[in-house]
């Protein structure tokens, strides 16, 4: 086992080298959702290739109908060597409105922000340049320091996540036995704060549904026929009404059947971090939770499912009225699932619920909208007690294991098509105006960040 | 008592003479809301003038800021003899899609239809030239036949009914004392069917009301806020599924305070007109009454208050889907209102309703959509009785006492600004077509109009 303390040593000593190498790759204008920019993005992939080929990995240039694939592979020191998938992505958000930027978003720098801070300032710092090249700084480390890696490293960084990742989906299905590995580290993830790193365990699932009801075959006037002709907007509204119970539980039958409960100690870790409704809600306006009854904002939002309505139409909507009775109303509903639940039953439990309650002279339409189960790493995984033993090492606090509320469709390809579990772990923070001007990552991030993934790949060899 | 018998027969004689007069004025092109028919609209008023003034009527054009009002009076045979104002208006509605008219529209025809009916075709025919001259008419006749009018008589067309009557309430407001009569006879209604006359004897009120319910002060990712955040979309279900109960009545308390049972022998009456649920909604697609249960159809339409939701908007409506949580979900609804039902009080019942069931950390706010009362005739009064009895000797059937399920505005201000009840009698037809291509009237329908009104008068002098 190749010791631990050089690198890190190697890693501190390296500090500016390695930010210097990161700058070339900030400079590079890789927006992947402007074909103008397309030469740029190639040009982030050749960079790529080059730093992982400079380490000793076999790296090369994938072509795509889009932006191109990085791909690199390094043997680990035994042909039985756990074998890990690294994914990240070099392309970057636009950056308009450009005048918002306090400095020019492809060159980079490092700001002095006071109280012992240092931050890097650029588009890509966070998103994800800055990010991946923490794990591609640790892998040089080792290197330099043993000559080889403590674990088979393979590398896929794309170019489009920015654009929705058009291509990735098939270049994992052409790929998959070269890509397959035993787990993935995914980057692109955040800190629970400055001094709390996190590993994302749970990332919700979802089911969208649209709702189309329909009443009479034309628009009537509710003089006439107020009184007398079904409404869908009150059907739609009466079932739409129905979805939840007093308590804030969705009342549709076995939509529950798959969701498990918190372990006690996860629930307990989570009141510690003090999250509560006032510090959730409050920045938004709003102080009370709307789920279920009695608990917690985290559990609520990290490992409970939800039924939301995220849009509604019918009737006359103009500037002022129109005493109309609709022909047809729809609402566009998605459910956050959790654990086991699953999508497809979910979505024909919806549309039965929904039946039961149009009445016989109306009709009821349901239009698709994407469908993906929950992921859930188990709370008792070796390689999760790995990584959050080798992050609590590094960082002033322990690792907390989180959830996501929202999903990242790249951790349900990896385990649909590869088969492959994913360990979340990253070092962005909160306020890093990924996506906005003035996007930055802390150089503690960066800095630390590299000596985790050091500390994370030793702990995956043992 | 001057005699009814030849004022009938002087009008039978006088047909094809009336039908002349009809024509001449149906060829003017009285379009109300195109202003290159201005001329025409006022040479319309001027052609009523000169033929009132020729059967003894002190007539004479008022301007208004926009087409102008004809206002006549004649004395009745005593100075105590009851005061009617008729109402009626010269402006007719645009014609296009020209190329769908059979005929010309200003090109007024008789047509034989064949099993004995004929109809008048052309623009105005029905609506509202041709039922205003069978009591221009009627009243003709009496000159002609007794030298004076069996009571007295003012008279008030205007030419802007088809434009939403903008000087209207204006002009009733100024002329006040002059327009003032025991009791107005309105034309503009039809008859139950060609066999049976009809007097309107209720219009439903209305009030109109906008709801937004906020919630977050930004629109949120349903990913990470749902479960936790308030959603105005759900709560605004809520609020409207909750307006009606299980049996389809309204649950705003004090909503029916003022709502009166219909007497049952009104009730017979309508329930032998045979209107069904399958004939009243069959040709919109429906078979269900949605309203209160254990009611008929017409007492739904026309006698009982109903909540309706005219509109409803909230989150994203586009194609496709969007994962969010809508800061803000805004409905608009109304109340068809019967008998003594307060718009006021039902308005502020309706917010009270609604603020009750917004969370605490969420807001609404309501915007005033009009309001006004119902109109209810006594079905006790003796002018409804006379009017039934004299319809009924002129008709193959008897009279029926029906209401309507919308409002005509003219009612409310006669009520309201002149303190006068209306008598609703018309002979139009549901088939009339009016405001679309090929507008008819039935020659029928002018002729034994042309009766009633003779026998009204009649009854009405007694």
């Amino acid at each position: 086992m190749p010791a631990l303390e050089p690198v890190l040593n190697t890693l501190d000593g390296n500090l500016d080298k390695s930010l210097e190498r990161l700058f070339e790759l900030l400079k590079i204008k890789s927006i992947s959702t402007d074909p103008g920019f397309k030469a740029e993005c190639r040009r982030a992939a050749e960079w790529l290739v080059d730093d992982l080929k400079s380490i000793g990995f076999d790296a090369s240039i994938r072509d795509t109908p889009g932006h191109p694939m990085v791909v690199a592979h390094h043997a680990g020191p035994t042909p039985d060597s756990p074998h890990v998938l690294f994914y990240g992505h070099y392309d970057v958000q636009p950056v308009d409105p450009l005048d918002l930027w306090e400095n020019d978003p492809f060159a980079p720098a490092i700001k002095d922000v006071g109280e012992g801070r240092k931050i890097l300032t650029g588009r890509g710092t966070s998103d994800d340049k800055g990010q991946l090249m923490t794990f591609v700084e640790a892998c040089r480390a080792y290197k330099q320091v043993h000559g080889q890696l403590p674990v088979k490293v393979s590398i896929l960084f794309e170019g489009e996540e920015e654009s929705g990742s058009p291509s990735l989906k098939p270049f994992l299905e052409a790929n998959r036995d070269e890509l397959k590995a035993d787990f993935a580290l995914v980057c692109d993830t955040g800190m629970w704060n400055a001094e709390t790193p996190a590993i994302s365990v749970g990332l919700r699932g979802l089911v969208g549904e649209e709702i189309v009801v329909k009443a009479a075959d034309r628009d009537l006037h509710s003089g006439h026929f107020g009184g007398a002709a079904a409404n869908p907007i009150r059907i739609l509204a009466k079932v739409l009404a129905d979805l939840h119970d007093d308590n804030g539980a969705v009342t549709i039958p076995g939509f529950y059947d798959g969701v498990e409960e918190t372990p006690t100690q996860i629930l307990q870790m989570w009141d510690g971090l003090g999250t509560t409704p006032e510090s959730f809600l409050g920045p938004i306006g709003l102080s009370i939770p709307s789920g279920e009854r009695g608990r917690s904002i985290l559990e609520l939002t990290w490992a409970r499912p939800t039924a939301e309505i995220n849009g509604i139409t019918g009737g006359y909507t103009g500037q002022g009225f129109k005493t109309v009775i609709a022909a047809q109303a729809s609402a566009k509903v998605s459910f956050r699932l959790v654990h086991k639940q699953d999508p497809g039953k979910i979505r024909e439990a919806l549309r039965a619920f929904v039946r039961e309650r149009i009445p016989a002279d109306c009709s009821v339409e349901f239009h698709e909208h994407g469908g993906s189960p929950a992921i859930q790493l188990s709370y008792e995984s070796p390689l999760l007690t790995k990584a959050k033993n080798a992050l609590s090492d590094e960082w002033p606090k322990p690792a907390v294991l989180i959830a996501m509320g929202g999903s990242i469709p790249i951790v349900g390809d990896f385990q649909r098509m590869l088969g492959m579990e994913s360990l979340l772990v990253g070092f962005g923070l909160e306020d890093d105006r990924i996506h906005s001007p003035n996007e930055k990552y802390e150089l503690n991030s960066f800095h630390k960040g590299q000596r985790s993934w050091a500390r994370i790949l030793a702990a995956l060899a043992k």
